[in-house]
């Protein structure tokens, strides 16, 4: 996933200290991808996956649609030339002068998961589409969602209900089924739960128009996902099979999926050493660790696949931890990683698959550590 | 733990969004208590913990050592006032252009843990002293310590021999009980192997001097701990017994204790609300959460004592969580958080004991959030 590229940049500008690198050609095919898989769905792409400006500029120039978390984000988008009416603040978290604030610079598509939200956004943007969050299971996810965000189907109804009520335009259902997700049939489990709202809805005369399929669609780390053509199947399937004829329009938020195959972060092996003459692990320690930028290597969560000048030598498992003097800084432990016997201190190593959640995640300066630098070419 | 001056600070200045505030006297007392406490050892802050210039500035002008992570950290204790020979590097995992940077600024002192990073020091800064760290388990501790730093007491003599060897200054050995450490009896099990490499290298005619006891004092969170004069007591007691009469030169190094109880984090209730109708526990989401400053959160390890206007009120439990759109930003859910019934979406809340280990902690832009402010009164 280091494309020819990446490596010419790495090669010629010789970066010092950790760095991440991506590809904008990466991200442009992966746009295309999704474009063409789901032609029929808008693609709002997550800022905070990686919120580049040079990333904003290439997707908002292609049609992209933005999904933000926060009016920061909202002005990062418009900053890199998406109209308002292309930006949905879809965090379901928000304070009321921030959703007066977003609503001042034209935001007008607003996430909820709850009345006391939805009456947050009626005080403030009278007239706003709101979309309510619905709780999946998130099951064949390997970033499985906390029930942090959204809410049972049945109280969806009583949100959207009540937001029609306070003369909000009562716009739709969200779901997410989990980052990382490869289980091609979670997006038909939640897509039945959309229905059931539109049903009952409809019923009382409110017609919803629009289904959020939220993101989840994966980036290649070590092992094979279906491609973008594949969730596009079945994704069209599912939507034909609960909604027939009568397909709402329909949004995806894409971040990972977007920008994860497009980065690489280039790191350098501080330290190779054991705790004990017999011991049969080496610990490896790079310059960048889970408060770098690898946060996501929490729980040993996502396993990023590491290329070394050495590859194709004799392997043996190492742990792998990060830099500070913080011993929660250990990335792969529980599962060691295998990496050559003749890996050697100073080495550069490319840790593959880190365009998304990396920079932003990476800590402020812990340690005197700087964060993590980025360059987009 | 909110102090008058920091009440009196917020209520003055109203800052808007999630701050710190950090009361110098507090620092102040707390280093007068180790100084008290332990008047034989000398105090090398841990500048990880906070390493705001006026929390730095204040300890040096004390007469406090500093125990440094990184070469912006030793910079940082310098620019403060600190001279070099007051400086430790005390991270195991170093790249050698740094060691070779921070002996150029005239540091001296260096941690290692095995014999790799013995011989980078060795060609970079000739004569140095260097100490060894030794594994600890970490039993009684709230935030133990993984494997990552140290090495067993055999290895350690091995590293300290090669030391001598490579014409450096074998000067001692560290270890570190692990963080929020209750059990008085850990220094005694650490101080028995840190005694066993003395003996070992004495016999060899190599004479170690100093003994690094580390950090791990704790804060008062939720429970109560034991008073710095407990902790001072217990370990010179373990010096008597393992030393003799021949005790060596002592170091420690608190980080949490010096600091921790000197800050206030305020926060503002973004959202209260229930997943389904018939839920019993409220969801209750902050301005502030796990990738905001509140990472000793992960696993719901540490539990901060949490202060409402509301406190003396009805209470029931309540997950907590923070701002960002990532399902892991949540920080008490496994045991819920008591909050009061009237407790109400807008409302301030003051987090205490978390002045170490938030600031530096806190993610650089993620979710378009800015890092945590601080102010240091």
């Amino acid at each position: 996933m280091a494309t020819q590229r990446i490596l010419d940049f790495l090669a010629t500008r010789r970066p010092t200290g950790p760095c991440l690198v991506v590809d904008l050609d990466v991200v442009r095919d992966n746009f295309r991808a999704f474009e063409k898989a789901l032609p029929d769905s808008k693609i709002y792409y997550a800022v905070k996956a990686n919120p580049a400006p040079e990333i904003l500029r290439l997707l908002a120039a292609m049609g992209s649609s933005f999904d933000t978390a926060s009016v920061a984000e909202v002005e990062m988008a418009m900053d890199a030339g998406a109209p308002a009416d292309r930006i949905s603040f879809g965090n379901t978290i928000k304070k009321e002068r921030d959703i007066a604030r977003a609503y001042q610079l034209g935001i007008r598509l607003f996430a909820v998961d709850c009345v006391e939200e939805v009456e947050k956004i009626a005080r403030v943007a009278p007239g706003a589409r709101v979309f309510c969050r619905v709780l999946t299971d998130g099951e064949g996810a390997e970033w499985p969602l906390s029930r942090k965000f959204g809410c049972v189907p049945a109280m969806a109804v009583d949100v959207l209900r009540h937001a029609k009520g306070l003369g909000l335009d009562a716009y739709g259902v969200s779901f997410h089924v989990g980052s990382q997700q490869t289980d091609l049939t979670a997006w038909d489990r939640a897509l039945a739960d959309a229905k059931t709202v539109f049903a009952t809805l409809t019923d009382e005369g409110i017609v919803l128009k629009m289904v959020n399929m939220g993101g989840g669609f994966p980036t290649r780390y070590l092992r094979d996902v279906p491609a973008a053509k594949a969730y596009g199947q079945a994704i069209f399937s599912a939507l034909r099979k609960h909604f027939g004829n009568a397909i709402p329009e329909t949004i995806i938020e894409p971040g990972r999926g977007m920008v994860g195959n497009a980065g690489v972060i280039k790191s350098e092996v501080v330290l190779i050493s054991k705790k004990a003459a017999n011991d049969n692990v080496r610990w490896v320690f790079l310059d960048i660790g889970k408060f770098g930028g690898l946060a996501e290597t929490m729980d040993e969560a996502i396993r990023y696949p590491i290329v070394t000048a050495h590859d194709g030598t004799e392997t043996a498992p190492c742990v792998l931890a990060g830099p500070t003097c913080d011993s929660a800084d250990v990335m792969y432990e529980k599962t060691p990683y295998p990496l050559p016997l003749s890996l050697t201190i100073g080495d550069e190593v490319l840790i593959e698959g880190t365009g998304a959640y990396t920079t932003t995640y990476s800590a402020v300066a812990f340690n005197g550590f700087e964060p993590l630098r980025s360059y987009v070419i």
